[in-house]
């Protein structure tokens, strides 16, 4: 059974109380429970001794779910290397919502991460551009979100590998909003639902996304590549 | 269970004893063989009726796997344009090796889909690129074939959405020899080994690929998307 | 000097008064217009002989560029593959509009290229996602439109190898607008925006984006490669 | 005219005589030295104020190309900063063979970009596998370097947006020896070859290449994104 690590900064839940009344055991807590029937699942959070991610916990995760918002920050740039190095050695990575600005997601991504962003409580529409991508599996055309916030591209991330949805905004905009990405041996999903102050995760075609991303970035069990110095495999002529 | 078709012209082994002592019940068979464990695996041959692709094959078929090589032209363009529909509507699509330049792989890139070749004998070996997918799993490194044909580039296709495997040749050549690509709802792998001389298909590297590739290619279940005159979701403002 | 043909199907404009008002002289003329202080402009309509895309004018033609809609049945298949060798060649490739469904466009994604559609004149904003792009040169964060036709996604196109644009529309669909794809030795570019009811092609944006293109599809002059049997170019050994 | 900075560690050439025979002023001067008739050039090495990379410098640099080795640990934090900015605001980078390792590069691409190396004088042969791409222009199929430092896969990078040469090497390994990337508003293209000890730069298709990637990489000259909180463009409707 995959075993899945969902990871929050929870600081939002614990101090504002609109938050709270959405997700009152937190966001991580709304979100391993619709993970838990088909996966071993583990939480951690911004406040645990190591983030919650010690060497142990990374180890034994297969795919880590990362939900940060307003205390990027504090996240200790150790941890984030040790996250990055699990990604490089095959562990998936699902990034969630304003997890774009954390440390890991910039970190794998080599640009900024920045966009356009507004908190009115418009609507969404995420269609659906890779009917054939296992990540879309048990959609219809497009997710409807009565309310969310807004982000706008342009989206600084590279050329996403493929890019499963994109996103409508009442107000304008638009956005990339499901993409994949190879780093290493690891996967990463990003999507962009799920801010804190609306139901988001209650969702279910958000729910049916979020599992099927953790299906999809299943680590491969080859061997890492061999790096370095490297011996001939066929003979090489001598040369003047 | 996962249903699999394995296609194949099934003419050298008629007519070429090299061939027919390796491949006696030819290569479709050698291919079935290994497959039918974890699928449910039919035949179908060229000079079946329809090709043994009837319409209601290809409706039970989730995987076609294609090897052609001496009668492309013989295939009719009626049962190519059916198996591009089924391809578009969300069947998997395996080309293997010379089927390069069968018309529904062409008709499906959009390119001549030619090559370099050279039937000597040479050593092939297939260097995994993506180790993070998961037709790689399984594999070490890369795959070593004592004797195989070479294909050499520049290979006229579109750039694939993911390059998993590239050939270095004896002779001096490289190749593009693992290729994924998204056409509609359906998803198609390009493997080059497999030339109908050497027993490339009793190799377990090969057979591993070709396994992991028919899991990958599974279909997805959305429903078709709608297309044409379309009403608006949303309102729209009256303009002079 | 770059050549550049604009072939235009040119029946909308004979046919309907509307049309007629807004492009007089046929919308490859409105375009030519704008072309032909940077470039050497031809053009090119259905109604001529061989379309008005002799061997002798495809020789000549560094990009082409493509416009039609309701006669794309009359192009003769001949041409349409005459017209593809030289893409496959190098000759560039603008296909405008509702050339999505044109026959030589088709051929080369090697999918339906279906999508959504709806003419109610409703506002299109095209969001720049790839800044770094010479194709994007000049614009702003976004190109708008007041009034266009609606195209919405599944657009069904091959993932593109570079997305530049995506479009916000009013009733609630979004579409990927600006694909970029390498077909052999050319470069395709499909943009949106162009019905024949409105005045896009007057449009400053619209034009420096045509203009762009253009001068990004320019042919690189390499020998196209060599193909089929082919001499090792290094030794290979003996084998048992 | 475009403005190029060649950048190169510059220690070799001080500290080995083979390599001081082969480049006497350096590998910055042999590179600038086929540049300055196309390009304003202007030269910087590690060990100048601010490694030769002021503010002013950076300011002023179109496309900014990258050779390093044996010290990049010595390249100031702050400086590479600095240069990643520059890229994300636009500025070209040619990062050019053992600068894979360099910061600035692991930096842009978030893998640890490491690869497997020997370094015996064998043949590299880097075969075209895009011949629509403009850093192609003026080659023939491939390139074909007598001896050169082995590099081979997997190489840990991302998947590159457009794959333009793959190498073979003698000894059995292949390489993905031209990649292009985008991030933020900056093309990046990295170049496999140039070993400090082969005369790999007076190449004329070594030196071809470089100068089609310069031209590439021309900066665009649209406005900076705006990021951050965003009015809305349409209208919003109120919501319960």
């Amino acid at each position: 059974m995959l075993k899945v690590t969902v990871w929050n900064e929870f600081r939002h839940e614990q101090k504002n109380e609109r938050v709270r009344e959405i997700y009152p055991k937190g966001i991580h807590d709304a979100i391993a429970s619709f993970l838990k029937d088909d996966f071993e699942v583990r939480k951690a959070t911004l406040d645990e001794e190591s983030h919650g991610l010690t060497e142990e916990v990374l180890h034994e995760t297969d795919v880590l779910i990362w939900w940060g918002h307003m205390a990027h920050g504090e996240v200790d740039d150790v941890i984030v290397e040790k996250v990055k190095q699990r990604v490089l050695d095959g562990m998936g990575l699902i990034v969630l919502h304003s997890g774009h600005f954390s440390k890991i997601f910039k970190t794998l991504m080599g640009t900024s991460c920045d966009l356009k962003w507004r908190e009115v409580g418009e609507k969404e529409r995420l269609w659906v551009v890779d009917p054939s991508h296992p990540i879309a599996e048990g959609l219809g055309e497009y997710i409807e979100i009565e309310k969310e916030e807004m982000y706008g591209e342009h989206f600084d991330i590279p050329a996403p590998d493929q890019l499963l949805f994109i996103s409508w905004f009442e107000g304008g905009e638009v956005f990339r909003s499901g993409c994949t990405y190879q780093r290493g041996k690891g996967k990463i999903f990003y999507f962009r639902p799920g801010h804190e102050t609306y139901p988001t995760y209650y969702h279910k075609d958000i729910q049916k996304v979020i599992k099927n991303a953790v299906q999809w970035a299943t680590p491969t069990k080859l061997p890492k590549p061999v790096y370095g110095n490297s011996q001939p495999i066929e003979d090489i002529k001598p040369k003047n």
